[in-house]
């Protein structure tokens, strides 16, 4: 049986769904010869571990345990050491992590899974890579900081995975992958990788004001609590950066041209989200109206799309054809179409759903897997 | 520098173009620290080796000449040794590749890499994983025998690969096992997997009569010699038998339905291809034209597909929705669309070129690269 330990940082939404995953499927993956023994799970305030990171794990009524917790929305503080485990505070934890990871990094291996959606884990998992570790990430700050933590983050290539980065748990990052080690080269990549701002373009294609459908996707919990968080495009920004840079671009995320849905001044600190929702968007409305109508006279639809090509890495709305993949979107899916030598003519297309917890869950649990072969 | 031998079995199209790519992504696998050592090349007549096999490899000199051969569409036999290599005569050539699988199998790790398109590879492929060799496939007929041979060959599930027996180079087969691994259950597969038949579905549906569409398709390249062997549906049913019991199936060629777009007496044992091309196919015209006129009356088209679902792994055509992934096909794209519980309103679609020579060698390359880390 191949043991591959983890650490899971960041058990809000998708880390959580993560270990329900992992429990699920322990029938599966013994059948595949793979077991996944969780050692330690941390949040924002504390970290659980098992008390002997050699030989035992954190069983699976303590991960229930904490799934229970956190889907209450309280804090792993609130548990007290659980059967054969301890539970240390945010000051001690980055220290435990470490230890445990000069324990197993290069002796039996350890996986550092963050699922978290912090700039603050970036330290430790530089130390962890430093220290035999893999890194397996939902989180997409790691890879979108400097470039030296980028180049840090893929020095082992191998030790490194994170499809739910990019579309959920869609076969995005490991495609890509794939084509770039058959040596064919990727030369245009245009994506809808926001299911927001696709099911946006979407609904105003069909005639609907802007600042009604912002509302309604906001009402079906499409949308960040600030659906400007999602209009900005620093959303779409992050991903495109981590795929420019998986294409082999030095680049960072201020390189990016980044067009915005919404002007400086409807920004969150000059007003509301009320006062945006309520008085800010609805003047936004005209001028979408007119775009599309522009559009559509070509016979182009307009997508909120990133474009890598060439030094190029843009995010923002485009002017595509309807009989296009990116053009046939409907919804909140995700499609990206990508082209190489292989693909030159008609793309390579990737599409569905790129949001959602259990999508992103097991896009990170695929990696988990895809990596046990660097486990002795 | 991780050093991954092999033998490659088959040098017409795909194996020729396969060492091409080998050859000019030299230094792009040089960087990723990675080498691939040709020990042997075969065809249906011969094996080249290298001298000695535990350290030296067919160098790219030895490569090149093999390519120039093959492409004037000689046979390896009409190599005499070049430089530090031995020619054998195929009677031998099993015995020579047992021999070297034996040496390097359990040491060094070695790769048999089967671009051919005979079932005459599946003996000396068994006994190769006996021998602790990795097996990558672009050749269907492993996977499409019996279910013990099948049972055989993923019996290290981890020491095969196949991707390019569906779809050429497209992703199909790691994004499939990439959500059975995270234990996201694959309910329902739809899929054109034939360019030929895609082809000749989309242009009946523009209006055309089938017999002039099979003759384009023909003078394009996009046919078999006989045009039959595509429109038997058996070459799709292959792909089907190998994305079925991808997902757990224990079936045989024999239990799928396959619908021919040709009576039986219009088969090759009947006429020739020229008496089918110029008398045959005519007659078949009539009944194509109204059932694609009949779905169009239900806001459908006709789409030659397989379809896995349940118990259920069927071959032929379908009425489906011309506002689906698959209905909007145009051309001669593969298309898969595949539900599962994360992928279940609307269906993970993976669409691209799914024939060529270049697309199906980038995919046996990418199987290779994905491989090395059971190489020590």
């Amino acid at each position: 049986m191949k043991v591959i330990p983890l650490i899971l940082m960041g058990c809000g939404g998708v880390g959580r769904q993560l270990l329900q995953h992992i429990v699920s499927c322990r029938s599966l993956h013994a059948k595949q010869g793979v077991h996944l023994r969780v050692v330690g799970v941390s949040d924002s305030k504390s970290l659980i571990i098992a008390s002997d990171v050699k030989q035992k794990e954190l069983d699976d009524n303590i991960l229930a345990e904490v799934c229970r917790v956190k889907s209450d929305g309280s804090s792993l503080s609130k548990l007290t050491s659980l059967g054969e485990s301890q539970v240390f505070s945010n000051s001690e934890s980055r220290t435990k992590v470490l230890d445990i990871a000069s324990i197993l990094g290069k002796s039996t291996g350890l996986a550092l899974v963050d699922c978290s959606a912090s700039s603050e884990t970036i330290g430790v998992l530089k130390e962890g890579v430093n220290l035999g570790c893999c890194v397996v990430l939902a989180n997409k700050k790691p890879l979108t900081s400097t470039m030296e933590d980028y180049d840090k983050f893929v020095s082992y290539p191998r030790r490194i995975r994170h499809e739910s980065t990019v579309g959920a748990g869609l076969p995005v990052i490991s495609s890509i992958n794939r084509i770039i080690s058959s040596g064919d080269p990727i030369h245009r990549i245009v994506g809808s990788i926001s299911g927001t701002l696709g099911y946006v373009m979407s609904e105003v294609e069909d005639g609907k004001p802007l600042s009604q459908v912002v509302k309604s996707a906001k009402s079906l919990g499409y949308t960040e609590p600030d659906p400007r968080d999602d209009l900005s495009g620093m959303d779409v920004a992050r991903k495109a950066l981590i795929l420019a840079r998986l294409l082999g671009k030095c680049i960072d995320l201020g390189s990016i041209k980044i067009e915005s849905l919404y002007p400086e001044e409807m920004g969150p600190n000059k007003m509301s989200v009320e006062e945006f929702l309520n008085g800010g968007v609805v003047r936004l409305d005209n001028n979408i109206e007119e775009r599309v109508k522009k559009a559509s006279l070509n016979g182009n639809v307009l997508r909120y799309v990133c474009v890598i090509e060439g030094a190029r890495c843009n995010v923002g709305i485009q002017e595509l054809p309807k009989n296009s993949a990116l053009g046939r979107l409907r919804g909140s899916d995700n499609v990206l179409e990508i082209y190489s030598r292989c693909y030159s003519q008609q793309p390579l297309v990737i599409q569905g759903a790129g949001a959602g917890n259990d999508t992103t869950a097991a896009g990170v649990l695929a990696d988990i897997l895809d990596i046990q072969d660097l486990f002795p």
